[in-house]
This record gives structure tokens, C-alpha cells and sequence, in this order.
């Protein structure tokens, strides 16, 4: 038996078929177009589902279950899309939708909690009983599992780590809430902050690196000039990762999971990032002598959208 | 299939003989003595968890295991207890020790973990698939049941609600970090705010309620305050509502379980308390118009203890 899986983004839908290890055995790709009615989208993404199951050498009868990965949230009763941002989507029946063209349960989540799930079934947590994924790009996201099995809540509103508050009269957040951990945790974060920097520092690294225009720094850049030496970075830099490290901490208080996997843009950064989160998170500790949750950075990458939400139908 | 219940407390031990559905069939009670070696301790918990067995009619061959609620963190391992700062232990064979009196399995874990569990069985979030129990008292306290079953986390230190950093250069907590939830949500926060205005407004009814010695002033008196009227307490109250529903926030954002349930002597305060934090709740969350987590007070009292502790080897 496979596994379908679908990776909705803002730019193009990726379509695999994987099997029940997370190998995707055939993939594809659709174009989203966004802000075309949805109907057309789903048309799209159920051709192109068609295609690539006929170019795996699979048939339909082949298929346990079709899973999607969405930049939103979903009602996992009807498998209709609450929201979905990005999309312009508002309550879009894409389960029924979606069946037109393959009658098979239809699974939606999130997409961080999606590519939490592809982690934990053959990525950096593969064999841990619980993990929280974390990813850092413009916002950050989160994808709680549990005993295999991903966790977005009761209600499905859950595992918003960004929007835990972490300074009540912090800084104001797109969702209207102050402090938000993603103020303080994101590419977007570190971009503020070295801009702020850059601008009473015009002698910093940073300077050259986004070519004389604060506008064009981002959070590479940033971090580069850190790893370079240079003191303005590396100040904004360890700014980032106290941030970061109490938001890890904030994790192990509540849930402490077996492990908890930084991925997204900035943690691209690799062991520059990651080492020095894990020298900073001990300070936080509440039982400084007692095990606590890995950190590790997510190890697949893009295709994690996909095998993700084909393992969204495993063991459901 | 009987179950034995042990709530372990710095004045007294209340140990209880449990039927599967969470009802007391007998119980007992020996004083803690804390300061005398666990030996001792422990020994006279064994010597009334067996009378208590005998007492309620049951034989060893009747109990299916033995559950024990402290007021710290165990190793479910080896059900050593780690530390348990009221009872002076670390490191503490509980598991062992209590086996040579009833050789049943032992299960250990926080105090608040077992409360919420015993709310989850058979109290007011009984058939909710996942709960938060939240004890507001001294300091802050968690209990997350997801599907039935107790989690403190892979590690067993996790569920540590109060320490969640809710305020980055915040108000110090005795565990060493700034701005800890518990610092404004405990029965600890609400005399501190209530003193801090007390000073300032000394004609407010608080000073009345506390017999004009301000460090007399409890939780209580600031609420009964508040209720009468007393503008001064009202503005504690609202001040500390506030802070309650952002943590409650913290836990929909981050769990998103089906009910949170309010325990511990703050939550005495029943719909006076229940009606302003579920009114306030709705301007921090996320998706305005989706659902979200019950709240609700918990319902079993102290007996909660007992019973919780008891759940602990059911479906284990």
C-alpha cells in the first residue's frame, strides 16, 4: 500500500507518492496560481495527483489514504480548510473536493505540524516516542507528535508555538497580541534586530554584506557576519539565541518531548545555531541535573511537505 | 480489580483503595512527620496503605497496582523520586521501598499531574479526550492528560506550567528565572498586587479584611474584596484575570486540549473567578471565531489525590 501526499505552498503544489517508511517513490508538481477560484486549484492538484499515482506504476486501489499539507488550519471532522492565509482560503471543502478525482480518506494539517510528522518517521526524530518541531522562517511554526501520531489540538488551533506569549508588553505582533514568541524567534526577528543594530552601527560587517541597503539585510546575512567575527552580529546573534533558547526552554516546560527539531530558514545555520542553543538552554533549565529534550536541526528538507502529509493517513 | 491511591503531603499521607471508575471505597490517613529519615516515612505508609486494604474488605490479590501523588518529580524508570522539596527527599527508592510491603507495580508522579487525572476520570473533565489541569495555589502547577493517560513528559519534567516564561524581565522566581507564569498567577501573585495597592490605597476594604496588618492579607481577602465592590481589590482582581487568561491562552495556543480545568485554592473562588477569565480568554486568541478549550473548575476537592494517584496503574 502508498501513500499520497500533498504539499500545498503559496507558489506550486508538490504531489508524491510515498510508501509507509517515508520514501517517496514518485513526485510531481502543479503550479498554484494563487487567487483563482479554489474549485480550479483542487482540479489542478487532483489531475496532477492522477498523474504522478499513474507514473508510480500504482493504482488507485493501491492507495491507503491522501494526506495534505496546508500553510493554514483545518477542521479534522469535515476536511474543510478553515483558514489558509496565503491562499486566500476560507472554509474550502478540500476533502470532498479532493475525492472527486480519488475517493479516499482525505487527511489535512498544518504544514509545520506535517513536516514535524515526516521528521518523526524517517528524519532526525525517527524512533522517538514524542518530538515538537519548530520551524524558524518569517514566522515560526510548530508540529507536536506524540506517540507517532501528530497533535494539532482538540480543536485543531493548537501547536501555535509563535503565538505563545513571551513578553506581555513585548513587542506587537500580526495577530494583533503582544510579545508573541515569533517576534522574538523568527528570520523576522533577526532582520529587526540587525537592522536596529546596523543603523546606529554602519561600521558592522552587515553593511557590506546587504550592499549599503538595510532594506535588502536578511537574516543569512546577519548571521554570516557573525560567523565572520564581526561584534555587531555576533551581538544580535546571541540576542537570537537567548530568544531562542527560552522558547526551546518554554517547550521542555510543558511538554518535554523526547526531542525538539529546529528547522525552517534560519536553521539552515546548522551547528553555528545549533551549538550555541544548546550551551544557552541549560541556563533556563528548571532541573539543571535532569535529562531534558534533544535539539537537533530537521534533516529533510523540502521534501518533508510531501512525506509529511502522505503520513498523515499512517496509523490514523 | 481494586487500585491504591497515596497522596504523599508535607503534614499528611491519604492513602485510599480505588474501584475502576475512580470511587473511594476506604480510606486513611497517617501524618507526614517530615525531617525523619524516608525509612520511617515510608514505613508508615506502607503499614496504612496495608490497613487501609484490610479495612476496605480487598486482599493484596485484589490490587492491581499502587499509584503515589508527590509533590515533585519522579523517574518512571525506577521510580525513584528526584526531588521533592516539601518532604526534604532526592534521589528516593519509593518504588522499591513500597514494594516490601504490597509487591504491586508503583506508579509515581506529580501531585498536579494526578489531580488532573483524577478531574479526567471521574470529575469534571471525565470523558474529555485531553485536559490541562491548572492548580493555582502557592505557586502554579500543571496536569496534561492526552487520550485518557497522564503525560509529565518524556523525561518527566515537563507539565511545569508555572515556570513558563510569561514575561522576559519579569518579576524573579524562586527558581531562579524572570518572569515565570507562576509570578502572576498564583495565590502568591494576588497578595503581592493586593499588598502593592493596599500600601497605596489604604482605604481600600482589604485593609479591613486583613485586620489592618497587611501581611495578613491572603487571596482570599483581596477577592472578597473585590466582590464587595471595593474599587482598589477590583483592579487586582482584573489585573490578575489578565494574567490568567493569557496563561490559558498559553495552553489553547500551545495544546489546544479539549478542557482546561482550574484547580488549587484560587479556584475556590468558583464563577466569580470562572465568569471574568472566560470572558477575558477571547481577546487573546488566535482564531477568533473557532472553537476552543472549556474552561472549567475542577470538582473533586482533595479526595482528588487519592483518586488521581490510584488512576495512575489504570490502562497503564
Amino acid at each position: 500500500m502508498v501513500y499520497i501526499g500533498i504539499d500545498v505552498g503559496g507558489t506550486g503544489i508538490q504531489i508524491g507518492v510515498v510508501d509507509a517508511q517515508g520514501t517517496i517513490l514518485c513526485k510531481g508538481e502543479t503550479p498554484t496560481l494563487v487567487g483563482r477560484p479554489y474549485e480550479d486549484i483542487i482540479r489542478d492538484m487532483g489531475n496532477c495527483m492522477l498523474r504522478v499515482l499513474a507514473e508510480s506504476g500504482y493504482n488507485a486501489s493501491d492507495v491507503t489514504s491522501i494526506g495534505v499539507g496546508i500553510p493554514g488550519i483545518a477542521d479534522a471532522q469535515t476536511g474543510t480548510v478553515i483558514f489558509c492565509t496565503n491562499m486566500g482560503w476560507k472554509n474550502v471543502p478540500l476533502r470532498t473536493e479532493l475525492q472527486k478525482y480519488l475517493d479516499k480518506p482525505v487527511y489535512i494539517d498544518n504544514d509545520a505540524t506535517v513536516a514535524g510528522l515526516a521528521e518523526s518517521v524517517c528524519g532526525v526524530s525517527a524512533g522517538c516516542h514524542s518530538s515538537v518541531f519548530v520551524t524558524l522562517g518569517t514566522g515560526v511554526g510548530g508540529g507536536i507528535v506524540i506517540g507517532g501520531r501528530p497533535w494539532s489540538g482538540f480543536h485543531g488551533v493548537g501547536s501555535e508555538i509563535g503565538h505563545i506569549p513571551m513578553d506581555i508588553a513585548g513587542e506587537p505582533c500580526t495577530c494583533g497580541n503582544q510579545g508573541c514568541l515569533e517576534r522574538y524567534c523568527s528570520a523576522t526577528a533577526i532582520i529587526r534586530m540587525g537592522k536596529q543594530q546596523l543603523l546606529q552601527h554602519p561600521e558592522s560587517k552587515m553593511y557590506e554584506l546587504c550592499g549599503g541597503d538595510v532594506n535588502k539585510l536578511n537574516a543569512k546575512m546577519v548571521f554570516d557576519a557573525a560567523k565572520d567575527g564581526d561584534d555587531v552580529a555576533i551581538g544580535v546573534f546571541n540576542h537570537y539565541v537567548d530568544y531562542l533558547a527560552r522558547a526551546i526552554y518554554t517547550i521542555i516546560a510543558f511538554l518535554d518531548p523526547e526531542m525538539i527539531v529546529l528547522g525552517g530558514g534560519v536553521s539552515k545555520a546548522g551547528s553555528f545555531l545549533l551549538n550555541a542553543v544548546r550551551e544557552r538552554v541549560p541556563n533556563y533549565l528548571l532541573f539543571k541535573t535532569l535529562p531534558y529534550s534533544k535539539i537537533e536541526i530537521a534533516r529533510l528538507g523540502p521534501d518533508a511537505g510531501i512525506i509529511g502529509a502522505a503520513m498523515l493517513g499512517k496509523d490514523a
